[in-house]
């Protein structure tokens, strides 16, 4: 659209494109083409004819949005942000996670055939010359290939930052296009389900912190999974696709899920409702024990999955989390790279926005074992077995935001503003300021030269600034200046040449009867 | 590359690529094509046959690299860029910064004509369906895209966070396509001046708190610059072509620089003498006096320049940046935008590697006045000033790193490993961690069911973990753990029972001891 804009005949150029645009979409229409393809193409077309429109057209601006599935974050937002943030790093770092980053994009190559069907979410940049690449598309593939790349044999990592997909985006379920994950994975060869069970009580640690009512982490194994295929009869090649359908659901009822099976995947009814027995179980270590007396257990697979299983659970309850881990045998997730433990968090609390509205939240966290993706990536086919788990960071976000929608949030942390009470003492101010700032307190002041003193006080009550100091003629001449407590609007004379040290003082006895 | 890997004939179809990739590098070398055009090309031939070569080729691997220009930061590194960015994060909050995020890509137009010859370095993302879309180039663009949207009629904003350029990268030199910038900006409509010396301020105050040495703050001022070219016979015209030859004073000498005005762009041999006489001076508040009384004085463009700049000067006076600033005729900055003041900050200091190499650091900070940006996103050509600084936060880690290249920097914060002594202690281990947890003591411990003491013991030698409890059979008998300082190897029996006390008292005594 750049290159239109600037030409004389722009307008007429625009309509021929809008007419194009329209048949275009017409015949998709037609042809029944792909819900999403159509969605694409109408949305070209809006922004042709917003383009067109007297609000942006005729004055030759630009259409003023973000791009599609993103969002800016307001001052406010980023507080709430800073401090889940917070709350996460911090639990990281407690189970001894030391940090990395990687770029936001990777040559294309290296996100190829990690995703299964899910590849077609992943953004491309442009070929401008020179390589081929990808934004990420989520945290774990690019560990994988540091951990190859830096032939690394044990790390245990933690990194947050934001991840693309060009997903269908719902903003009002927190689902962006542009969003942020927060893994930890543990890399190295070690002795079965410890650093497992580590993973998931550090889920448990951080939703326990972040004290957004109940939840659950669905545990299950892919071996199981497997072994539950192999006994009810599916096809070794069919494992995938199964499993791909057993992933839905959470989403969807059996009876679905059931005629996918059969009806697309021509799964043998049979089969499938012999799946369907299994996969509606759930529960705790009792649930191990009925499984290994069931036909189950004549599949060597699944016995391996169910005593890795075993001593999960058992290790889980030795770190206190019992309660909240449930073996769910629905539990599939779709990627492709998952080799043994799978686990999903959910939380059970229903949370209600400003409006009123239920707020769905549904899953919060995720992980698994990836016993064999570093191998992918090694020129020796050096396997470096992985475990990790990503929290849902943007998920927990929106239930803060909701959580806080009435409370009034501090953007900024300053802690002195620096006022004038007459004219022509600005100058004083800058001195004043530059005192302040070089003791390391946080301070503001008027960019105006000769502000009001009224409008220098509200601007502190509306910022929720602690301390005004209020600069006048008179106070000067003694060598004094006011500070002023804004919550209560008292005001004490103080030394002008022990100005910081009354401060720090008043400060720390805010900070005190906090 | 990614729909070769897997066919049969794989072999056969890269080494046709290579033969048409040769050709094309051969043809544009004949046509003596653009140097950068044919270094893009090798690179291509370079990828295809690193593909065909043994190490990867004949397993079918992966090219094992970031991308063009970009990097992993390794834990070592992420804990100096944790520590830098903070002092830079402290100083913005020192001056009341709010902070907020926009997406890393935004629409193509929103980027289109904001940055003069240099959009050709933008990243595009491909046309997938839907939005057309670049990489944000910097952190100034998308802020004013920001103020445009939400209407927003003051905000003093701070930003950190990566920017892409395709530039020719120079990892030697600390530059690279994916890079961070440290932004703080103020938008509104204050009186002269108050605002752009503050950014001059945070300037100072930043790189004061880095410790890295002497720097100057370059400063000067569109108008003046402006003024110059008129009064020294440039066509109005040709001002931004004229400005941006300037630019190249502080990498090429003046005569390169009256050679390009003169050949290039065909200006008057006489008036790039003039301009040579002005940009070439440098001072303080008498440099203002000087020039007032010279030919300068007729523009009354370079009249008002000369007016800010003796405001500014002085105001940076008051706040305490004397010695650091310098008025330079010869700084002109590249970018389109800026109406108003504009400053660098370059190090004097010279730092050497580990190789004992200098290394260049140059340019560590820059910004300037844009009243007009906001203005050409809003629909009603509605302005609102700013200004603001950036800071080239990646040379800052660089020099950090160059300074720390002989000291070992902790990785992560754990404060306590717990080890066991004998065999089968592993469940007694777990219960112990997730009591530690559980009181927020930063703990870890052997992913491996029976570890050995002495690799335990040193694992806590390596990573500088300062704690270490080690479990034994008969110690549990009796209800108590031995209690490692490790940098000491001191041990002392503690009560199992008040275990948590103890760290917690020795944690406090090792701090205060340090």
């Amino acid at each position: 659209m750049a290159d239109i804009q600037g030409t004389s005949n722009e307008r007429e150029c625009l309509m021929a494109q809008i007419k194009v645009q329209g048949d275009r979409v017409r015949k998709l229409k037609e042809e029944k083409a792909a819900k999403e393809q159509i969605l694409e193409e109408v949305e070209k077309l809006k922004a042709l004819k917003l383009e067109l429109g007297d609000e942006s057209g005729s004055t030759g601006k630009l259409i003023l949005k973000t791009p599609k599935g993103t969002r800016d974050y307001q001052p406010e937002q980023m507080a709430i942000r800073e401090s889940v943030l917070n709350k996460v790093i911090k639990v990281f770092k407690k189970h001894g996670g030391v940090t990395i980053d990687t770029p936001v994009f990777e040559l294309k190559d290296v996100l190829t055939g990690k995703y299964g069907e899910d590849s077609k979410l992943i953004y491309d940049l442009k070929d401008q010359g020179g390589e081929i690449l990808s934004l990420r598309y989520d945290l774990t593939v690019p560990f994988a290939r540091y951990v190859a790349m830096n032939k690394t044999s044990t790390i245990k990592r933690y990194q947050v930052a934001k991840v693309y997909r060009r997903d269908n985006p719902s903003m009002s379920r927190g689902r962006y296009r542009e969003f942020y994950q927060c893994d930890f994975d543990v890399a190295g060869q070690f002795d079965p389900m410890i650093p497992d069970a580590e993973c998931i009580k550090i889920v448990q640690d951080i939703l326990t912190s972040m004290d957004i009512g109940n939840f659950v982490i669905k545990v299950n194994h892919r071996q199981i999974l497997d072994g539950i295929f192999e006994v009810c009869g599916v096809a070794k090649d069919m494992f995938r696709t199964i499993c791909s359908s057993v992933d839905k659901l959470d989403k969807s009822p059996w009876e679905e899920v059931k005629r996918e099976m059969i009806e697309e995947k021509n799964l043998d009814p049979v089969a499938a409702d012999a799946i369907g027995e299994f996969v509606r179980m759930n529960g705790g270590m009792e649930l191990v024990d009925k499984l290994e007396s069931t036909s189950l257990s004549e599949s060597s697979t699944a016995k391996n999955g169910l005593d890795s299983m075993r001593l999960l659970l058992k290790y889980c309850a030795l770190m206190g989390c019992p309660q909240s881990v449930s073996f769910d045998l629905s539990l599939a997730r779709g990627l492709d790279y998952y080799t043994g433990v799978i686990f999903e968090a959910v939380l059970m609390a229903e949370v209600r926005d400003e409006k009123g509205e239920l707020i769905q939240v549904g899953s919060v966290a995720g992980g698994g074992r990836y016993d064999k993706l570093v191998g992918m990536f090694d020129s020796k086919n050096r396997d470096v077995p992985c475990v990790g788990v990503s929290i849902g960071i943007e998920r927990l976000f929106s239930i803060m935001e909701a959580n806080l929608a009435n409370t009034k949030v501090r953007t900024s942390e300053t802690e002195v503003y620096v006022a004038t009470a007459q004219k022509n003492l600005c100058e004083e101010r800058l001195k004043l300021c530059r005192e302040l700032w070089d003791s390391d307190v946080k301070t503001e002041h008027s960019y105006k030269k000769n502000p009001k003193l009224l409008s220098q006080l509200q601007e502190c009550e509306i910022s929720g600034i602690p301390l005004a100091v209020v600069i006048g003629e008179s106070e000067l001449q003694k060598g004094v200046v006011k500070l002023r407590t804004v919550a209560t609007r008292e005001e004490t004379e103080v030394l002008r040449s022990s100005l910081v040290h009354s401060i720090k003082e008043k400060l720390n006895e805010l900070k005190a009867s906090q």
